[in-house]
């Protein structure tokens, strides 16, 4: 495999229409042939196709889940017939993930929002987040949520000459949906009735700009879960144990507040504030979560 | 003042002209018609306007470092005559930058980048960092680094009509310098270094997706540090102590390798791999940071 490429191709420009995916290959922007991911597994992936070879994926245009690779029982097939592993292609796009690296998102003939033929590249996506996610099939498959760096209005007007006759655009609320405002009073509010500590280890990080702790979502805002922007729906939390409670590393039992999963805390309850409530289904939602991904 | 508004305001566009501030004021993309800085202390801060208050901004169009609000001997005057504090303005700045918020950009025909007359609107902006300087005058200011969600060559377009005759893009280089692209290979070379555990607290985090451990460059990449992308400007540490660590929460002593700054690990020295060699000089550059900042 040649060496990675990230970010644009000189020469090239979204809206670009590739025959097929050798004409693709050789513009550089997808070079792999077959391959729908362009990555490695200790580099990151700079480049996917989409031509629904897989029975999960959800496309709105600007905003993409993708299924991971592999798990049918023909390569490109579309039936999963087993769970897919966090390797190859998919340990690629964790890390894209994880070091915010540009992805080019080219979309083939084949998917509802592709060209009507050939291969048609649409610019840089990022990597929002990851989750395994029970398929329609029954078997577990890596669905990574990729967003693009357009926004809806401009991507369209971009390829808005390559479009399939039928394309229509999803219904959007008015509301510009690519960032959320969260309510900033609400995450402020809360860290001060833990006086910025941690609940589930209080620790408290002391910087000469004021204290760091984070207002969590137990249910997660935006897509796909909507979660609501309250406080029951909030605990105050340390980067790591943030970063541990949103990938699944733990959870809050929503009958016993006992902390499940971190062996440095077994039998440990968190305790709440008696002005914080916090609604038992949010913490039910977040353990469904965690057992699926577990 | 009046509820504050984020993101983009009906009927306005990139590249709008205002008379003065008073017909600004009413296009609500800023509505103080004095203040440089729009937000709350406890909301974050929606809009600035540009017109040169300050004598340690900076302004390359697409990236900006702002000087934060107060110290002067009067308002809206050039000359700082105190330290400037972290409350009101600087305070919701400081928020924006924790929430990502989008920050309206307006300039004044003051500024080297701004219009031939009036002040015109050039979009959104995000808060990458911010850190406390000593400014020109001696006195310590709070600095902002904005950037605009829009290329540099997107911007200049949309703003062509408006621009003073002098104006000319600073040198640049032909990569992409919006987002740096880090060398992955090594940043996970030395989280395997490690095993993925803190070289501060030696802390281990688990999640169902791998362990979660960030490569923090010591002098960190991009502007207006440089530092560069190599094993010796890198340790590895827990997202808690990478948070400390990026703002000034401790630092490193770069000769006798001692924790300083964390009163949990008094006397407690950082332990390298023998195949890990940190450059001194980067620790040393941290080190100055944190006096500057505390």
């Amino acid at each position: 495999m040649k060496n990675l490429i990230f970010g644009e191709i000189e020469g090239t420009k979204i809206g670009d229409v590739f025959k097929d995916r050798i004409s693709l290959s050789k513009s550089k922007i997808h070079t792999p042939p077959m391959y729908g991911i362009w990555g490695r597994q200790n580099e990151g992936a700079c480049s996917i196709v989409l031509s629904e070879g897989y029975e999960d994926d959800i496309d709105e245009l600007d905003y993409i889940f993708y299924t991971g690779h592999g798990g049918q029982n023909v390569p490109g097939g579309r039936k999963q017939t087993s769970d897919q592993v966090p390797s190859r292609g998919n340990k690629a796009m964790m890390l894209s993930a994880e070091y915010n690296l540009p992805i080019r998102v080219t979309r083939g003939h084949q998917t509802k929002n592709g060209p009507p033929k050939g291969y048609r590249y649409d610019g840089i996506y990022y990597v929002n987040r990851y989750e395994k996610i029970k398929g329609k099939s029954g078997f577990y498959v890596f669905r990574f949520h990729l967003y693009s760096e357009l926004k809806i209005s401009d991507l369209e007007k971009k390829i808005i000459n390559n479009l399939k006759s039928d394309y229509s655009r999803a219904p959007r609320s008015k509301i510009n949906i690519d960032r959320i405002i969260r309510n900033i009073k609400l995450s402020e509010k809360i860290k001060k009735f833990y006086d910025y500590k941690c609940q589930i280890c209080n620790v408290s990080l002391k910087t000469p700009f004021g204290k760091i702790a984070i207002a969590a979502h137990i249910k997660r805002l935006g897509k796909p879960d909507h979660g609501p922007d309250t406080l029951g729906n909030m605990i105050c939390l340390c980067p790591n144990h943030h970063d541990l409670f949103d990938n699944y590393g733990y959870y809050i039992d929503d009958e016993t507040n006992e902390i499940k999963g971190l062996k440095e805390f077994v039998g440990k309850k968190i305790k709440f504030n008696k002005n914080h409530k916090v609604i038992k289904e949010f913490l039910k939602f977040h353990k469904k979560k965690f057992i699926q991904n577990n």
